[in-house]
């Protein structure tokens, strides 16, 4: 059975028609425009190519209420043009199959699990780190979603003791998201992180305050590995404090032998997959 | 099909006999004691019955890892008599049936799902607030759990500018748990709750805080209903100032028609089991 897939992204729409064993057949990539340039041309790469069904996974917010009557409809958004798409009933209606549509993160997570860095285990979250920060899971062999979707990034934060910093976030201030974010960073020390490498002072207080994120994701959802990748993940010395200030916050709290000193190293990681990994979850979920 | 179902609770074990249909056709109540005594009555009860299945909603923490040796073996508790008791283990060579266990709160969300306030929904999320703070999750169909089983009641909380109290938590002093569960009301104010209660200040404040883990697990997990019970929960004037402290705190970030003032009291909502809520998704676990 041929699958069709696309990562919907804010710069660019990567899409594949894939198969029902998870293999990649064949691939374009489109820039992100206004739907009225973007789609057409995604419509014309899919047409004639025999797919059965579409899985999406999308940049947010997305409705992804299966009962509501916008499935699929990007909610607000920066990017003014795409807001109120009806992206999955624009793409039923043109390429008549059944389309399934997720966030970005929770694809990243599902593609994590099945083919990434998360195959040993059943239970995964997916965290990126860059403009925004979100997040995604694995729990009971599907995406975490109900409500809405996840919005992980935004969870409440306490203060690092030497930081004066307001915080960025639009909506709340100093969540997560809002101290702890590209923008966050270089807003607070005057410098983008990629010119901050040297210095040490940024580095673990930007750990302080993912630590603290993923805490709390232990806590609710009891993961078992945690994913991190991101344009800040790229700042690789971060991965070391992380771990230690988890270990130091748990507290010895949650008794698993994953939780430490000795093992940390494999339960918080960088991802497994990189360029296929948005197209690849996309395609995990048509197999679903 | 003959099934039985255990709520173990800190101070008595209910045992039930149901069907697949989730009637309980029979139940006692065992004193929670040591298990030496608590558990022959436990297997005087269900032998001869002719179950086929056995579903345990047990307290904590317990190991619910299906893949390790120690799957349903009580952990750390300060019940001493039962750390490291083998509860599963045991009752599935006195009884000869395949056991399944998860977390009291855990259970009490599918309770809920199936038979309560949240049988018009796919995710709920259920927390009690007592002397402790738990809660569990039902998400894709099942309850939330990975690593370990969530343990929500210790995800961190900022302080309300009004208060000095330093915490009560072992582990982490001022964690969720540590400043609003039963016992840091009553370090708190000097005075037990139910004692408080034509005291305005001691709800604002404890609304504060139970509101923040909330919003957080709103951010998390997405729940399409919360449902608030224990001891706590018992003063009713708490939902009014939770809800609107959740819609404040949100700030109209989340995008759903259920999180509004019109219709959050229907969002955030006590239980609608009562009596049977833990011994019938006891029942639950061994149906599914």
């Amino acid at each position: 059975m041929k699958l069709g897939a696309i990562e919907a992204g804010g710069t660019k729409f990567v899409c594949a028609v894939g198969n029902d064993q998870g293999e990649i057949l064949g691939k374009v990539v489109i820039p992100t425009e206004a739907p009225s340039i973007t789609m057409p041309k995604v419509y014309e790469f899919f047409k004639s190519k025999g797919i059965e069904r579409m899985g999406i996974g999308s940049f947010g917010p997305i409705d992804l209420n299966e009962n509501g009557g916008s499935y699929g409809t990007i909610q607000k958004t920066p990017k003014i043009d795409w807001v109120d798409f009806p992206l999955a009933d624009e793409i039923k209606k043109h390429l008549n199959v059944p389309v399934i549509v997720d966030t970005d993160v929770n694809v990243a997570a599902l593609s994590e699990s099945r083919w990434g860095n998360a195959t040993d285990v059943d239970t995964c979250l997916y965290i990126t780190v860059g403009t925004g920060i979100g997040a995604g899971a694995v729990v009971n062999g599907a995406t975490v979603k109900g409500l809405s979707h996840p919005e992980m990034g935004h969870i409440g934060v306490r203060r690092h003791k030497e930081d004066s910093f307001e915080g960025k976030c639009p909506y709340h201030k100093d969540c997560l998201e809002g101290m702890a974010a590209g923008p966050a960073i270089e807003a607070r020390w005057g410098k983008a992180g990629v010119e901050l490498a040297d210095d040490p002072q940024v580095w673990d207080m930007e750990a302080y305050y993912l630590a603290q994120g993923l805490v709390n994701y232990i806590y609710v959802l009891s993961p078992e590995r945690i994913i991190m990748g991101g344009g800040v993940m790229q700042q690789e010395q971060l991965f070391g404090r992380i771990r230690e200030y988890v270990i130091e916050m748990l507290n010895g709290y949650v008794s698993s032998p994953r939780l430490t000193a000795d093992n940390i190293d494999e339960y918080i990681v960088p991802p497994g997959l990189t360029n296929e990994a948005g197209v690849k979850g996309a395609l995990g979920l048509a197999m679903d």
